[in-house]
């Protein structure tokens, strides 16, 4: 059985301790929060703690804080003996004081009062030493069956893509949404576009899944398409797509 | 009954085709197609011509043919005293010759051997006539049960907003796989946050389900980022989408 101190009270905290609870491979020992508020809904569920003196001794101190937070609240763990995991994808490992540190960072969008199964959900851990990845794993492996050994910059790299596919791919939809609005229609009429085109790529790469005037190349759509547009930074953003949708197949094909 | 000539032999021809064959209310009697190769696919199943005057007596000319075509095959039928109708999103009814037309547009993305299921599918439709709207709109029931009546240029935003949360999402998956191919990663690793983000908007609004740096305004990892990407089209892409997400925030919220 590992013991686990959860460091932070926000959706990742929440969804974590929620998948954790749901094994016999990890105990969640306490959570650890310093805004009161947050502390309190998980009271009577699980120890929690608000002063740093009070964290106890566990095998993993697993920080599911803010970027910024990760650096002050690892100085004030420097001397445990535990492992200290932070959970973010854009954070370098060495930013952790103690000298038994990883990461543990699992690869998916939480939002609170939207549930998420755990199981197949990627988990990235790197860890200074090799017992300290095996802790990570297992770790993992209690909640996931994706788990994967990466280092800081393939990290890195890999939060920059999730940065595409989900906040970019996102703020796409909001316009989708936007669009129908002036028309007066619901974006419940893009839901089933929406829809498949990530079924699609669940089984064709995105480069086979490609359709659209951009990829034809025909810019007579695209320019009507430009001239419907009012929004300046909707019409640059269908300029530059288009363009690199037109360069890539291009180029690949 | 409704009689149906089917126009056209592509990807919409070819699922249109299998949708209808499962009703009872529609009657596809004839394929048309100019491509032999094609029109071939469908021997055996339903009688097929490539010549105009081998055309058939129906309720309804259902054209899935490209953009460019609609003018010049309408043109051939303007004698008929069926309905003509086009599927396409991004055409006016107007370019359809014939006085009795009217569009049928199906809302999604098809691609050859990808079977799509068109119960949920919303289907636009808009005639020149009460009675054309009527036949096209038993038409659509006869497949899906996401019918509606949207006139020319509510369609065309449509479709613009199609090619938002279709084509450009697909470009954006596509840029994920780049990033991380760079690392030898698989794009497996995004499928679970792929198809969580478009599952996400099922039941949250876009500016609900919306998370990241941009719109946390946290410039620091934008600078990070920026500083991690190579590919310029990429970077002008970051670049835009960042700072339309930190606009949209700081106006609604």
């Amino acid at each position: 059985m590992l013991s686990v101190v959860l460091i932070g009270t926000g959706n990742v905290a929440h969804h974590l301790f929620r998948a954790f609870q749901t094994t016999d491979v990890v105990e969640i020992v306490q959570v650890f929060g310093r805004d009161e508020g947050s502390l309190n809904s998980f009271l009577g569920e699980v120890e929690i703690a608000s002063d740093f003196d009070a964290i106890k001794d566990a095998d993993v101190y697993l920080l599911a804080v803010s970027d910024k937070a990760i650096g002050t609240i690892s100085e004030k763990l420097k001397y445990k003996t535990g492992l200290v995991a932070h959970t973010s994808g854009a954070t370098d490992m060495n930013l952790i004081l103690s000298q038994n540190r990883g990461v543990f960072y699992p690869l998916q969008t939480f939002s609170k009062d939207r549930n998420v199964d755990f199981v197949g959900i990627p988990i990235c851990v790197e860890a200074e030493n090799r017992e300290g990845v095996e802790i990570l794993e297992k770790l993992g492996q209690a909640i996931s069956n994706q788990v994967f050994e990466i280092d800081s910059h393939q990290r890195k790299k890999l939060h920059l893509a999730a940065v595409f596919v989900n906040n970019f791919t996102n703020h796409l939809y909001q316009i989708g949404a936007e669009i129908c609005k002036e028309e007066g229609l619901p974006f419940d009429i893009l839901k089933p576009l929406v829809l498949e085109t990530a079924q699609k790529v669940m089984d064709l790469s995105p480069l086979e899944a490609q359709t659209g005037p951009a990829k034809r190349g025909d810019n007579e759509s695209i320019k009507a398409h430009l001239e419907l547009l009012k929004d300046k930074n909707q019409t640059e953003l269908y300029a530059l797509l288009s363009k690199a949708i037109k360069k890539t197949y291009e180029e690949k094909l």
